[in-house]
């Protein structure tokens, strides 16, 4: 499947290699997920366990699509229930991004142990009722689409909340994973835009992703929201739930709503 | 103040140094969000700006009060309008916590710049009509109380929600600024008890805090939430509003929900 091979990164030295793939690219840049998502896996080859439960990346540059790019993972703690892991992807000697998971074993959509509280998932049209997502007024080209398939639920059209919900899957039909979930969650288009319009530029700073259960197979559903925007920073929670209605995987990040202008200086 | 003074590290070496206070303990543990802002404090003196504006944290094993600990923090990137610091504390060779920081310049919470979005405070009686915490039925010692005055809404007693609120402030009348928030973050007892009974264990995995805004003086309110517990991991969510009103602080946390006998164990 293309998301395999796409962030399969080999060892070369203490280091690890690849190309960078430019399928996943939003515009010119390829997503923040789909990097992370490389250094996920590779940390996941040295953890000792074998599920993302938190996983905090800080993102510094974009990322070169088509050029060489180093990827570097270390284990700074090894428990017994938990291990956690650091590392960063380079290139051209610049870090890209970091980052720090912890990684464990999640149990199943279908296992409850003990207590237990629940969101539940918005409701909403089914996959083939939503609209596809497209580069907007402005155009901008989305080859990660080739990728993975996003549906939004068309209510959220024009009401002017910083709020979307929709769905999301692999469109080569891989399955959905543990590994997956980071990537999905940085996957929408951001919310803010359905309140302020597809104007400028929002880069993250920081991305928290917290993996809650293993998923079951099928679509994706996804809710994002930005209450919380001060001073060109916001913070824009998601949401995912598997096919069967469980919460698999809750984000945080923190964004900055830059001007195209400012972002070109 | 004593917040500042029992945060204070010197150098030594490559790395800082200072004693652990025991005065900021919960039962014999120091407070974690204590043990976060001496590292934060520290990676401060080497950034190149002045409020955290998102500070993740690893916690991985508790501190040990009235001993000697090494603190390391450096710098990982320095930016025009951001710096991001890497820091741990460590004591008899083994590191407790593990934090990535990003240092930004914040606004003051009666500045508004462009389009915003807030999330309002919750309305609750003011801090001498809530009630004092304290030890609860186990009677956990609480020393941390000389330091921080927390009050809670008697409003959250007996509903069986995982949600409290309340107010916090130093005890010693020292200001809030932004290097307190992260510690005001952690310092309310789990609102997961309000919900399933003070019984366990729960330590915190990851904690991240975005500070949003230098906030006025006064009493800060606090909303902890727990939505989602799965399979003995739970996520608190946090907002912190200073005495204008107006949003200073978010959290978000990955818990572990363990029972006194695995925790003894």
């Amino acid at each position: 499947m293309r998301f395999d091979e796409e962030t399969a990164s080999v060892a070369a030295g203490d280091s690890r290699r690849l190309e960078l793939s430019g399928a996943w690219n939003i515009a010119d840049k390829p997503n923040g997920g789909y990097l992370s998502a490389i250094v996920i896996r590779a940390m996941r080859d040295v953890a000792a366990h074998p599920d993302p439960l938190s996983v905090t990346t800080h993102f510094f540059r974009p990322g070169l699509p088509g050029r060489r790019a180093e990827v570097d993972v270390e284990v700074v703690r090894s428990g017994r229930s938990t291990s956690t892991t650091r590392g960063r992807l380079r290139q051209d000697g610049k870090d890209r991004l970091s980052t720090v998971a912890v990684f464990g074993e999640l149990a199943g959509s279908d296992v409850e142990v003990g207590p237990h509280a629940d969101i539940d998932p918005p409701s909403i049209p089914p996959p083939e009722q939503c609209t596809g997502r497209d580069g907007g007024p402005q155009g901008v080209e989305l080859p990660i689409l080739d990728r993975l398939e996003v549906r939004l639920d068309p209510a959220c059209e024009g009401t002017g909340e910083a709020e979307l919900r929709g769905w999301v899957r692999f469109a080569d039909g891989r399955g959905v994973d543990t590994l997956a979930l980071p990537l999905f969650a940085d996957a929408f288009p951001p919310s803010l835009f359905n309140k302020i319009g597809p104007t400028g530029w929002v880069p993250t700073v920081e991305l928290t992703v917290h993996v809650r259960r293993r998923p079951v197979e099928g679509w994706v559903l996804a809710r994002f929201v930005v209450e919380d925007l001060v001073d060109g920073r916001f913070i824009e929670d998601g949401t995912l739930w598997d096919s069967s209605g469980a919460v698999v995987a809750r984000s945080r990040q923190l964004g900055l709503l830059l001007n195209v202008d400012a972002a070109d200086r």
